[in-house]
């Protein structure tokens, strides 16, 4: 299996399921195309999320505002699963994750010569992931069978930010916003354990396990199904009533 | 074959699509993940509208306000085709539909211990419906296979609202109104047979077969490919149009 | 293979994929769905562009003003390739292309007695594609196979209009904007070779190879992964920035 991850919106990723089409037979599963415009953080957030639900697969990703810019391409190795994308740091929060504490190891590919500046994606990156599945019986055999991959010297490495927990004071960060509106911290879900009301950012709202435990336009705090403390609004923005946008930090006071 | 319908926007059904694809080889077609949003009646009624063009299937279905406030997850046999969803209603108008006039059997399903409150999608109904399909070579094959169904004693009804027609008034309801502002409403199209002209709520309107039979920007009434009656504008929204939103009346006069 | 391509938004193409299903187990890959609604010359430069990606498959079509008036239902052959949908133009700047120099033959298919008057995608182009599918080992071998196919006499043709290149002074025509605000031209790409500066419509911008190579904000003019000219702003809606809509007539002095 190959999954494929972009910002591209529409049509283009149909582009590229031609290129992986036609030069593979492996099934495809698209993951999403409106991932944040550019934003290469929030975008490792929900791979980091979403990936390691899958059985091990070739992983497509595709988040790459350096296009044309000379940056590497690269084929990343976690556990039994393949990662390829643009070496800005986009793979490694998932790879990290999908290793679950194995080696993650990051290869150089040859681009050749793509026939666009602007499209990598069909280009470059769809062609490296029917490669790397097509040489393996399973997808992170393919990694050793490749012949154009060099060890990544220098890898751009990326951490999703640390929330820091003291008494009863967390600080972190907004990483990311859904479509909902709801506003998705990188503080683990625990520090709400017993807790029944936080102020964010001096906002008070009671402390949650379900939408439907306040009235819908009412403010809620609950931990996500990514494990993470969300703040939202029961059928309406989150992001809008905390006033929170991706990058914000937050403190959470109980 | 595995459908999977959704209100959950975007990426969260690639958390499910791994799910379905780490427990099952089944094909996996995407129905739509932007059913209106906790809107149980209007998704209901697009399941009713698009499920029944599918061959036999276990198809999962879930938009669910409820989640993780102990509402069952329901398994329903309907003729050839299995749903798997929530205990809200939802499941029952496609089920009807599917059944074609024969029995629609449901049973609760033992949800085990979901990893988060809040995605029963991922946590619950994507491992159920992969579990049905797995148990047997035919879809409603694997329901009497599971062993931990019992059946559903008091499972949430839903029935779409009925029209009243009588001599040339007929009165309804709208149903839901599509991407383009179409509005659906719950009245049989051949009330429309032999008219040329209709009042809708006192604004009228000609009854034409397609949309290019009146100029842009003019509001038609048509019977749509749901068989239903819908007040559109011709590359225009009949919402506005004609001031209609789902769960409105509609009295449509000739 | 079978694509399919339209502007139904959402859950309509569902129906199609349902009818796919049950009539064919042919692989289906979605090209994209919010194809500019109802606009045949837009849609086609899109099916032009991603279309030839694709392995040799049937790929079904519809973007249909005039369904429900009476227009054909087209099969088209181009090299191995075959184009399904209606008879308004739409299929062939994408069949010249698939075919490579090759003939494109275009024939009729009988319609049959379609269940709707408004939903000839789900009622005529789907079993219509699935049956050519079905027909011979090869996509194109199943034309030769249908019975209820006869020759085109006179098919709507659809030519993408001609740039004129004199000197340093390129003109031609908006095709497409994307989901990005890129406002795409037809103009081809090698008149910007060896420029730095142009003005579109009297607005000046850099001709640069990728987008990283302005600020974020600011106009640039490049060759985007189609070949063609177009009018793009860094993070940005270059469709505003130069004024531009599909239609508009762009001249380019260098």
């Amino acid at each position: 299996m190959i999954t494929f991850a972009s910002d591209f919106g529409s049509p283009y990723p149909a582009a590229v399921r031609g290129v992986l089409a036609r030069r593979s037979s492996a099934r495809v599963a698209d993951v999403a195309h409106d991932l944040p415009r550019q934003d290469v953080r929030a975008a490792a957030f929900w791979l980091r999320f979403v990936l390691p639900e899958f059985p091990p697969a070739v992983h497509l990703a595709v988040v790459d505002p350096g296009v044309g810019t000379g940056r590497d391409a690269l084929v990343v190795r976690a556990g039994e699963h393949v990662l390829v994308g643009p070496d800005n740091g986009l793979l490694f929060p998932p790879a990290r994750r999908l290793a679950d504490g194995g080696a993650v190891e990051a290869y150089v590919a040859d681009p050749g010569d793509p026939a666009s500046a602007t499209f990598h994606g069909r280009d470059v990156f769809a062609p490296l992931a029917a490669d790397v599945h097509g040489r393996g019986s399973a997808p992170a055999d393919g990694v050793a069978a490749m012949d154009a991959l060099s060890p990544a010297a220098d890898p751009v490495g990326l951490r999703l930010p640390e929330p820091s927990v003291e008494g009863s004071v967390a600080r972190g960060e907004v990483l990311a916003v859904d479509g909902f509106g709801n506003a998705i911290t990188n503080v683990p879900g625990d520090v709400l354990d017993g807790r029944d009301r936080v102020r964010v950012n001096g906002t008070p709202a009671p402390v949650v396990r379900t939408f439907a435990e306040v009235d819908p336009g009412e403010r809620l705090v609950t931990t996500g199904s990514h494990g993470n403390v969300e703040c939202d609004v029961n059928r309406g923005r989150g992001d809008e009533a905390f006033d929170l946008a991706p990058g914000d930090r937050v403190t959470l006071r109980f």
